[in-house]
């Protein structure tokens, strides 16, 4: 039996006291949180605190917490020499105050608040300061996910920079779509599967091989006359802005 | 039983031909194309003709064809008053010629060579001269997909460049976040269980709702970082960009 004690309960907080609660071989013995909050019918048992003070003794101390608040809220527990991790993707592991073994366990996923995510396949990107620690961060993330990797903090920022291309900026795109669509009228469904589809090939295809449109093909008809079909500047910058973009990609990789 | 003609046999055409012989209500009369194509074995024996002049008598003709040869085809047909359709999504349906019916018959989804589509979901947008035209398109329709819509030319325009916007550029996206995690030797499969949750929460969460991230909440001190991660001086002004259009977006909806 893992014993764990969460502290921050907001978005990745909240998805793992859910997914820890199913779980036999992890007891979660209190939730910290610096403002009041209510644990599901499934975690009545949990005691909440509102004070560092009140830690109970655990294996390991999760911190879900904003990232400009990991170091102070690490720096304030009442304990040394204890393992405690944070769960940030952006946040490198030594933002954590050097008085307790540091680790880092990031599951790599966008949450929503009310959509329960499927956390076995999540990856969850692992780093620890030493080979027990990062053992016992595996045998605690192994029983969420089956998808474990050791990522070192500089691997960590990458992926995070990363994550904001296929998912924030992606995301971002789906919106462009959807206006051009209401600005005729058209429901954005019609473009659902197509998003769907987009995205599951590169599940068997590389993405450049993926690779299709106006751009790739080099279609200057094409791409002058949606050029000429956008009407908000942003829009027509941006069209312009990835178009070069890949034009440049694809006709460097055929010289 | 509705008898149609396939014209040009490229990614469209081979899935539209397979598709159609999956079903009782549909013939197949010939197929025509320009250079030589070896059919399925399904379709061994529907006549492959090379030559406009052995084109047979049809309810449906299907130019599935690229656009810039759409009007010269149709131009070419040896008979008029007929029904002819194109399958693009880019041009309008007066590129045909004026000598028949006209149509359109647009499959949104991108087809790739070695995965058979699923057409029930797929939306097929069609456009005709006449009611009854469209009438006989949307029967032609219902066999495949679940998924129909009355679009005009205008219409298609838009959602050709919605297309690109979430299919090619999302795509050029993904071969972002593929090459910034080459960099570190970690593998791009880390990021599909990211990319498939960001593609399906759209279906359930508006993208203005679904947008999350450094941009969305203005966090400038992770946006410093990720610029200085970033490599490549195409990677930082597309990361710059997008994150001011988020930026942009968002803050307006707060005044």
């Amino acid at each position: 039996m893992i014993k764990i004690i969460l502290l921050g309960y907001g978005n990745v907080g909240s998805h793992l006291l859910n997914a820890f609660l199913k779980s036999d071989s992890v007891q979660v013995l209190q939730v910290y949180n610096r403002s009041a909050v209510e644990l599901p019918r499934a975690a009545q048992n949990i005691p909440v605190i509102y004070n560092l003070e009140a830690l109970d003794d655990a294996d390991i101390y999760i911190l879900s917490v904003s990232d400009d608040v990991i170091g102070e809220i690490s720096e304030n527990l009442p304990f040394t020499n204890r393992l405690v991790v944070h769960t940030s993707g952006a946040a490198a592991m030594d933002v954590l105050s050097k008085k307790n073994r540091r680790g880092v366990f990031y599951p790599l996923q966008t949450f929503s608040k009310n959509k329960t995510p499927d956390f076995k396949t999540i990856p969850i990107c692992l780093e620890a300061e030493n080979p027990e620690d990062y053992k016992r961060l595996e045998a605690l993330a192994s029983i969420l996910s089956k998808q474990i990797s050791a990522i070192d903090s500089s691997q960590r920022a990458k992926i995070h920079v990363a994550a904001v291309f296929v998912n924030n900026f992606t995301n971002y795109l789906y919106q462009i779509g959807q206006n051009l669509l209401e600005e005729s009228n058209i429901s954005f469904d019609l473009l659902l599967p197509l998003i769907r589809e987009t995205a599951e090939k590169i599940e068997t295809l590389p993405p450049e091989q993926a690779q299709t449109g106006p751009a790739k093909r080099n279609d200057r008809g094409t791409i002058e006359k949606h050029l000429n079909a956008l009407q908000r500047e942003s829009d027509k910058k941006l069209y312009a802005t990835i178009t070069e973009l890949i034009q440049k990609h694809h006709n460097k990789n055929e010289l």
